[in-house]
Formats: C-alpha cells, sequence, structure tokens
C-alpha cells in the first residue's frame, strides 16, 4: 500500500516525443529543435533513403549483374557503411526512438523482396539493440497478407532483452471512414490482434496508437484498453484551433486522451509539414497542450486512490483459514467506511425487527470471525441507535488478532462483549444467537470459505435465527487483458493458468456483461448432520453452472473475470460487479481466473462458460472451462477446444483445515 | 528392422472377448461360459444392481430421512458392500474387464445424482485398479452434454497407471439410421472428439467401437482410423447366416474387420440374450469367425512386409551431412531394388541421348554420396545395355563407406571407376562431368540438404551436363492421427512439437488430398557464385509457401503430412505421395510435422497451412503454421490462434556443416 496523497494534486509528469516524417533528417539538429519546442524525445529513422538499394536490388549506379553481387554479399554479411545511417552513434541514444524502415515489404510477391526485407529489419534492430535505444518504431502490416512479416518480427523478438518494438497502428485506416459499417472499423484490431498471436504474445512488441481525426465509436475504442499501449500518437492535423489560435483537441479527443494517461503511454506530436502546423506558438504548441490536459485531470475516486499501484497487479487471493491474516491486513480492510456503514445498517435493522421497541428482551449477537473487532464495534453502535439490548459474542480463531479483540475489550467495550478464541466449526456456544453475524465474503463471494465455515456456525443460531450477510451471489464475465495474460504466462508453467487472482482490472476489458453463476444463504437448512451437529460431508456446498454469453463484438478472450453480490440484510446489499459496484466500497478487488490459451472470439460468438465449486475433505476448488461456437444462421461449428482449467485442484485450491 | 519371415504366414492371435449385457450375472459361472466358448477374456458389471439406490437416493426398505443419512454416509466413505459388488476379489483379474454402471448420469438436472454419478464412477474405477484389472469399460455420453462427464473421469484418468478405459462408442447412433444426412453420421465422432479433447488427450483413454448392422460410408469409417481403438464390439445380431446356418458378416464388415486387424485391437462378441444367437455351434461360432478372418487376410505388400513394426513410430529424420551413416542403414536402403531400377532407367536414357549410337565417345558420370555404391553399379550396368563408354568417378565423404567403395573396387568395378574422398561442396575435379547422380532426398524432398550438396557439386558439370536426378517437388496434405499426436505430447516438452518425425502412418488418416508447397531443380543456374564457385549465401534455397485446403468432413487436425516427387530424368520419375506413389518402393516413409494443439475443423473449413525453408550460415529448418477460417456464405470467421512452429529453428533444424 503506497500512500499517494503527495501525487494527489501534482500528476506525474508525462512523456511527449516529436516524430516528423522526413526522409534522410540530421539527427543533431533535429534533436536540438525538438529538445527546444519542449520534447521528452524525437523518433528518427535508423537509416537513409539510400538503404532503399538493397530492398529493391535495383542501383542505378552499377550495371545489373555487379548490383546483383553486392546485394548478395549484402545478404551475406549486412555491414552497415556509415553513410546509409542516420543514427551513427549512441550521443543521442537516450533521447530517440529509432524508425525501422517503412518501405520493406515482407510479403511482396517477389520472393527476393522479402527477403530483404526480414536481412533489413533485423539489421536494423540489431544496430539499435547495439545502440542501446529504448524503443523502435515499426510499420504496421498494409494489408492482411502479414504472415511472413510476423514470421520475421517473432523471430527478431526473441532475441531483445533492452530494447521493446512499437508497432506503429492507425486506429482507424483511410479507406475505413468511408464506410459505415462497424465491422471496417474494427479491421486494424483485427490485425494487430492476428500479429501479436503469430508474434506468440511476446511482452516485447507493444502499440503506438496513431489517433485520428474521427474516433470510432466507444465500444472500438474501448478494446486498445486491453491492448499494451506504450506510446499514442497525435498528428498535429487532428488538432482543432480556438479562439486563441492555440491547437486544442476536441472534447471527445480528450476524454480519450485523459483516459489514457492512466496507462502512462508516451505521447508523440506527428508532423508531416511545418504548413500543417497552428498558427500560435508553432511546435511547441502541442506537447504544452498535451501537459496541460494530464495537469487538470479530474481527481481520483476513493477505489481509485485505494487502488493505485495495484492496477493489473496479479494477488493470490487470501486463504484465511489455513493462514492467520497479518495486522496490517486487517488494518487496510477496517479502513473501508463504506462497507461497515452498510452492515451496520444490517445490523440495525435487524435488531429493530427483532424486538418490539418497548421489550427490554435481549438480543445475542456472535460475530464469528471477529478479527480486531470493528464488527463487534458495529454491532454496540447499531444497537444504541435501534436503542436495542444486546449481548455479543466476538469469535475469533488468529490468535494474534485475539489480542487486539482483548485490548478493545477492556479498553472499549467493556461487559457487554464476551471473547472467545476458537474455531467457529468448533466452538460450543453457552447460549444460543438471534444474529450471526460475519464478513467472510472474497471476491468470488463463497472463495475464502463462507459456506464452509458459516455451516459449522450456523448451530449457535437459535432457531429463528438470522445470518448477516443472508445471501451471497457470485457472477462471472468473460475478460480481455493481454497485460493480464502476459503476466500469468511469464511465470512459463502450467500451474499458473489455473489459478485465480485477485486484481484491479486497468488494462482489460469485459467482453460483455457478468451473469450469475450460483448463489449461497444462510443459514442453510438443507444438510444432514451428524451427532456434533457438523454436515457429514461438503457436497451440498458443491455447485456446477454453465452460463451462455453473447459477443457481438470480436474480441480475444484471456480469461474470467468473477464478483459478488451479497444480500446483508432484507434491501441491504453490496456489490463488487461493475454494474452494480457500491460506491466507494474498495475492500475486494475482482478476482480473475486466467485460461491457457486466448481465444479469438468472432463477432456472433457463442460462448459458454463452465464453472464448478468443488470440495474434497481437506480442500475447495474450482474448475472452469470455455467453450465457443458459432452460428451462421444455417450452421452452428465450435470454435477452437474446450479445456478444463484445475482438474482435481491440481494448481490451485483452499484449504479447510485451519 | 525385425524380420518379419515367420510372421508372414502366421498371422499373431487376436484376441476375442464376450460381453453379454446381463445385470447381477454370478463371476465364476459367466467366466467358465465364456472360457468354454472359447473367449479370451470376459466383460462384467462391477458391481450388481442393488448399487443403484445410492444415486437415485431412493431406497424402498428406508424411511427417507434414514435414507438421506445413509446417502450422506456413503458420499463421506464410500466404502463398498461386499454383497454390492460382482467382481468380488483377484481371482479372475486376468480374465476380466470391468464395465463401469452404465446407469450413471452425470449430466442430469439433478445436482445430486451428478455428484453421487461421479462419486460412484471413481469408486467402481479405483476397485477395478486395485484389483489390477487391466481395462474398464465405460458409457458413451447419451446426450451431447457431456461436461460434468469428462470433467469427472478426467480427474480419474490422471491418477491411473495400470488400468485403461474404453469408451463404448456406438459407431452408428440409433436415431442417426433414420436420416440421410451425412452430418448426422458423424454424431458420435464429433462427441467422442469433444470428449477426448477434454479428458486432455489422456492417452489412458481409448474406444471400444460397437459396430452397427449398417455401415456409414468410407469416409466416414477412414476416420476412426485415426482413433485409439482398443477394442472392436459386434453384437451377433449384425451377424448373417450363411448357407450352412453358421453366422458370418458382410462383405462391407468383413473388410472393416479386416482393416481392423492391423490394429490389434481386442474384439468382443455381444450378445444381449441367448435368442439371439444363430443356429448352428451356439455362442463359439462368433469367435471362431473372426478368427477365421484373421487367418485369412490377404499377405502383406513389399512396403508393409517392410514397414512392419514401424507403423506409427516416430523417427528423427537422418542429418546426413553431420552424421556419418551406419553400414547397417545403406544396407536397408540398398535393398530397395526398386528405387534402383529408375535409376538405372533414368540413367540409361540419359547415356543414350548424351551420345550417338555409333560414337566412341565416352560420357563422364560423378556418382556424389555414392555410400557403399550402388548407383556406381547400377551406372555401370546401364552403360552396359545403353551401349555406351563411361568413365565414373565415385565421390563420397563418410570414411566408413569410402572403405566399402575400396572394396568393391577392387573386387568388382576395376578401372572402369575412380574414387574420391571429399565434401561434394569441397572437391576438385580432375575433369567435368557429363551426367550428375546422387540420391540425397529425404521424405520432404529437400530435407536431407540436398539442394545445398548439389549447388556445390554441379561446378563439377559441363555446362549442358544433366543431373539425376532433375527435380523435386514437396508436396504436404493436413492429418489426423490421435497417435501421432499422443506420442509427441508423451515427450511433455515444446521441442518436440516443433520437430518433424519420419513415420510410417497407420493410426493416421489424409483429410484432405496432398498439394505441392514448392521445387528445386537441378543444375540450378540462377544464384550468384564466389570465386571457389560457391553461392555466396543460400537465399536462393529459401522457400516460402501457402496452400489452401477445404476441408469437407470435420475432423481434428494433428499435424501436417510430407511427400515428394523427383523427376529422375524426362519422364522417369518416382513418388511417395500416396495418390502417386512408386510401387513397392519402400526407401521413404512420410515425414510428419506435428502442431502444439490439435484444431477442430468443422465441414466447410478453409485450411491455410504456411510452409517455410529458412537458411542461415550453418543450417536449415522449417517452420510451418496453420490457418483455419470458416466461411458461412456471408461471414468468413477465423477459427483459432495460428501459431508459427519452430520459429527460428529454435527446436529442430538440419546442420549445413559435415
Amino acid at each position: 500500500m503506497t500512500d499517494n496523497n503527495t501525487s494527489k494534486n501534482q500528476p506525474p509528469r508525462i512523456s511527449v516525443g516529436l516524430y516528423r516524417s522526413q526522409e534522410d533528417p540530421d539527427t543533431v539538429s533535429s534533436s536540438d529543435d525538438a529538445r527546444q519546442f519542449g520534447h521528452d524525445f524525437i523518433i528518427l529513422p535508423i537509416v537513409s533513403s539510400s538503404y532503399k538499394r538493397f530492398i529493391s536490388g535495383q542501383n542505378e549506379q552499377l550495371d545489373n549483374t555487379k548490383n546483383s553481387k553486392v546485394i548478395e554479399e549484402w545478404r551475406k554479411n549486412h555491414v552497415f557503411f556509415r553513410d546509409d545511417l542516420v543514427i551513427k552513434n549512441t550521443d543521442l541514444v537516450d533521447y530517440v526512438v529509432g524508425q525501422v524502415s517503412d518501405w520493406l515489404d515482407f510479403d511482396s510477391p517477389d520472393h527476393n523482396v522479402q527477403i530483404n526485407s526480414e536481412i533489413a529489419l533485423r539489421q536494423q534492430i540489431s544496430w539499435a539493440c547495439h545502440l542501446g535505444i529504448s524503443a523502435v518504431l515499426i510499420s504496421f502490416p498494409s494489408t492482411n497478407s502479414i504472415m511472413n512479416y510476423a514470421r520475421s518480427l517473432n523471430s527478431i523478438l526473441g532475441s531483445l532483452t533492452y530494447t521493446h518494438v512499437w508497432c506503429k497502428i492507425p486506429l482507424v485506416l483511410e479507406t475505413e471512414i468511408m464506410t459505415d459499417e462497424s465491422r471496417e472499423s474494427s479491421v486494424t484490431w483485427e490485425r494487430w490482434n492476428k500479429f501479436r498471436v503469430l508474434c506468440e504474445h511476446n511482452s516485447k512488441l507493444s502499440i503506438a496508437l496513431e489517433i485520428s481525426a474521427q474516433l470510432p465509436d466507444d465500444k472500438d475504442l474501448e478494446r486498445w484498453f486491453a491492448e499494451p499501449i506504450k506510446a499514442i500518437i497525435l498528428p498535429t492535423s487532428i488538432f482543432l484551433t480556438n479562439a486563441k489560435g492555440y491547437p486544442v483537441l476536441s472534447k471527445k479527443h480528450q476524454t480519450f486522451v485523459r483516459k489514457m494517461i492512466k496507462y502512462k503511454p508516451n505521447f508523440v506530436i506527428s508532423c508531416n509539414a511545418d504548413s500543417d502546423l497552428h498558427e500560435n506558438n508553432g511546435l511547441a504548441a502541442y506537447q504544452e497542450y498535451i501537459r496541460y490536459l494530464n495537469r487538470t485531470i479530474p481527481e481520483l475516486t476513493q477505489i481509485e486512490q485505494f487502488a493505485n499501484g495495484y492496477q493489473d497487479f496479479l494477488q493470490s487471493p487470501l486463504q484465511p483459514l489455513m493462514d492467520n491474516l497479518e495486522s496490517s491486513t486487517y488494518e487496510i480492510f477496517e479502513r473501508d467506511n463504506t462497507k461497515y456503514i452498510y452492515y451496520e445498517k444490517a445490523i440495525y435493522h435487524a435488531l429493530l425487527d427483532r424486538v418490539p421497541p418497548e421489550s427490554d428482551e435481549t438480543t445475542v449477537i456472535m460475530v464469528v470471525g471477529a478479527g480486531r473487532g470493528p464488527l463487534v464495534t458495529r454491532s454496540l453502535s447499531a444497537a444504541e441507535k435501534a436503542n436495542r439490548r444486546v449481548r455479543i459474542y466476538a469469535l475469533e480463531k488468529n490468535p494474534n488478532a485475539f489480542v487486539s479483540l482483548q485490548n478493545m475489550k477492556t479498553e472499549v467495550w467493556g461487559d457487554a462483549v464476551t471473547l472467545a478464541f476458537s474455531d467457529m466449526r468448533l466452538w460450543k456456544p453457552p447460549e444460543k444467537a438471534d444474529l450471526l453475524i460475519s464478513e467472510l465474503l472474497g471476491s468470488f463471494g463463497d472463495n475464502e470459505l463462507s459456506p464452509e465455515c458459516l455451516d459449522g456456525a450456523q448451530k449457535f443460531l437459535k432457531p429463528d435465527g438470522v445470518s448477516i450477510p443472508a445471501s451471497y451471489s457470485t457472477f462471472i464475465s468473460p475478460i480481455s487483458s493481454t497485460k493480464l495474460y502476459n503476466e500469468v504466462a511469464a511465470h512459463k508453467d502450467f500451474v499458473h493458468f489455473e489459478t485465480p487472482y485477485v486484481v484491479m482490472f486497468q488494462s482489460a476489458s469485459e467482453l460483455t456483461e457478468s451473469q450469475e453463476i450460483w448463489r449461497f444463504e444462510h443459514p442453510n437448512k438443507s444438510f444432514e448432520v451428524d451427532d456434533n451437529e457438523m454436515p457429514i460431508n461438503n457436497y451440498h456446498n458443491t455447485r456446477y453452472s454453465k452460463v451462455t454469453f453473447d459477443i457481438k463484438q470480436s474480441g480475444m478472450l484471456h480469461g474470467i473475470a468473477g464478483y459478488f453480490e451479497s444480500i446483508l440484510y432484507k434491501d441491504i446489499s453490496i456489490s463488487i460487479r461493475p454494474t452494480s459496484h457500491t460506491k466507494d466500497m474498495f475492500s475486494w478487488f475482482p478476482i480473475f481466473f486466467p485460461i491457457k490459451t486466448p481465444i479469438y472470439l468472432p463477432s456472433k460468438t457463442k460462448l459458454e462458460i463452465h464453472f464448478w465449486r468443488l470440495s474434497a475433505s481437506q480442500k475447495v476448488w474450482y474448475e472452469w472451462c470455455v467453450e465457443t461456437s458459432y452460428s451462421s444462421g444455417v450452421d452452428t461449428i465450435s470454435l477452437g477446444s474446450p479445456s478444463i482449467h484445475n482438474v482435481s485442484g491440481r494448481s490451485s485450491w483452499i484449504g479447510l483445515l485451519s
């Protein structure tokens, strides 16, 4: 947890570079210019146009036979001649992004042009790496024939260590602006997606997204947020002119850029010719404007503040039964005032309903898994507001938290509260309770074993006793996120793909709205008990559910997001589902279940997700499986091969033993 | 290489078992009966019908509350009661295949029936394993809802060591017989395929194929040959009665059974009731008939004899440049008389064309890569038949083979032949040749580096000199083979999926006919040479090709088969392509390029295979990539995520250095 108070009012500086599409510029004077106009870096070609002679095989200064031999020698040795280079040495290395020649043609019908282009690509990137340039910019494949380009690039990506490759992708292809069809406007994403898949999702390959004057609709924009965008290219031509003659962006562009700033990309002002510039302030005005947008982004919400630094960071879910939580973990969760306000409200209404106003009857409350006591405090507060007598038991099995409870009893609560040190599945209560209060929910609802714990604790309840929460439902949705996929894949093993993670989504997009897969209710009267009033086995807490999603817009499926909604008491609920998220409540990030192989989903795909909650004597685990099919109206065909993840809990599980 | 002469006239004994669908049979008397009627094993249920009470939760002897508790206790402990078992002990273990109850229902709408079925499956298979039974028979899922069945079974398959699971699959579903649509008759294959994919292609799961009275068409039958069939179930009801009253199979069934015998499955005679039996000889007649079919299968062809024992066995292709072949390898290949007959014919015609009948001009022949000399012998023989004078040079770089050449020169050839010990790329010949003869082809044509070797050797040729072979073309086709996929997957690594194998296909089927991807011609005048008359680089031997296949019948793609056709001289060719295979030539098995993830291909799929032959200074390698798309007429959508195999030759390559 980092303290973000200092940064709240001063957004971090953003990086803005310059990109002038000139052939054969002078490195030193161009860089000086860019610096003078306030840019943090400049994009310059790696080689000069003279180098073209190797690609086409045409050289006016040599006869054909001689030239052919020169090319073959170059193919063999590919040494640079100093004169062919724009970036000649390491002098400006920290200030420069190298541009690979955009006249290479990897999928030319001429096999020799293919070969020469591949050699040139390798040679240029290799030179940039040698110099220690941090990124090179490559062109987006101009047609759908990208196979040989992808293969060539992929064979290079594997050897990169420091240098990254930015693929320049136009947000909208020129030709697309002409048509209304939404499918057309997704051509660039589809092509990028295929390119990236062919490059084995290599994390060294990212996007430099070139923004167009016309923005596609929000759905189309949305999916770029799930992609690895390292740079946003803003041509000067898309800027409008404000009343004072300064360049500004349209409202829609402003929103997009401000949203993008969260992802901390590099911005690039691109300028074809000086005639493209706006009246006032020349080249400097654009970067100043982008920095102005950065300075004036709205303040972070409470959840954003809390989540800052945790975006897209994969955390293992808590195992509160097996592990004892640390004090700092309690500390963090106790800060979530919103959650406790809802709990207090639920307890308050339950107390009102339980005992008539005039009665002096005492309501027995048991807080199970009391931790350091926040729900005890809220129970006391609810009782005071409701003007009802209560007797409270606080039960906790973590010996360290139990010390905090003793401190609270001594210093604050006094006789109203009785402490008990025990696992709630084993405790023998001195009396039965009216209200059983717990906060055992995980991001997926039941994933911290709330059902099993409350099954054990419900024997404390009077026959008409009430559990808060009364129920919780689990929701899932299909998710696209290159970032999260790469994080999981980086482990290079099988186990991490069969493990759920708690994660605050940022570079991720929901492919469609979440749906409920199952629900738990408490108290649960449906199971048989043994002599100790414990369930004979745990099969009643297993679940199997299949939900079907209609995919309208094509996308790449990387995993499944999980959320919960919980009814605490009657109409008092909390939720972490995106569409019903309890405002300002930050205790739970969503949960993410990866899938082993990303699945391309064309539009009109039907996606079936199968989910299981399974149990053996000592553990609980989830299995999941994704099936996709496409319906043309006439035929329905299955896409891809479904694979059941985490069979028998082989990779991840939650321990039932404390 | 095993010597198969002994087995040629006596086909190996086949195993024929008995399967009587009885509830609660007596193990001992049933087995005695089966043995008496000549069966090698019997299929018996593992548990008796009394066991059903645990699945449905219905028990007439107990009231509901009591029963519910009994079930919960069973769920917890699942111990067998002796009375519930048909197979009670290990007495008949070597004679019995256990049948799992066919009234389990894993995808019942009742979650409790799902749970109980899963427990029962685990319990029954676990008991069979405990006893050491070699196989258990399970039912085929009766509907398309197979997800929970597959998950349950898969979780068990992982723990099996000795025992195999046979899934009983009807070749044709009852309902399908009613319809004409070819799509319907593939329902069982489609369902099996999904089931097997969900079970992670586990090699412990195989098929017991139940043959129907109506056989589907050949295309439908064909694809079962690519599947792991461990048993063929023949119901007595599908047998016809011959003139003498004995049970026999229809011609079509006979052909199918005889073809299946090659795969060495277990046969099973299944019989519902004694009334199903044919007149004569009772139960014994069926197994006798199957054994008769086995005894009378046609003799093996020359290629089959040669391949015997090598079917579906993955071999690494030879690396004749890097490694020196052993004498036994030469021995095997020299046995292929057919191949040398074609070579001799080619040399004969080349000699006739080279020198007019009356001339006493001498034709200079260079045999490059002469090995132990078979082509030298054939050249001498061709010269004699053509009545032409020849001077022969035999060039070899393998020091061990060179001793054999010296032996041959001393003992047989004499002065007509000059020997030279050298790599053909480095040798300085004393004169130029008319004919350059080589046998450097691999299964994929160029995969043993014939192009590179002959590029180096062609400087020996006179300007109008001739190379035998004159050219060779490479062909590929998409292949389905669970067996080969599992062989590759068994290595549990990445490298083996990016490596080609030489293999005699048996449990494999071509999804459609092969197509040419590229060709090499010799001599090759298209490249620039250095001062040593060697090519400056090897880029002229790189290739990239894309071929498109139309898939008419759905199937599972496991890899790519490779073949070659070669023009030795004018109209004299040899081929290992299935459609044009040179009769009785056995020197080359096909080559198999696996793919990492099997791809399900619905019918109407367009399959694009991209293939590269690439080269660096010291090696040559192949890369391959499969792209699939489906066209509904309106939309074309891509299926799955294409993946380029063997990027930069990271997993497999052929060394250019000797």
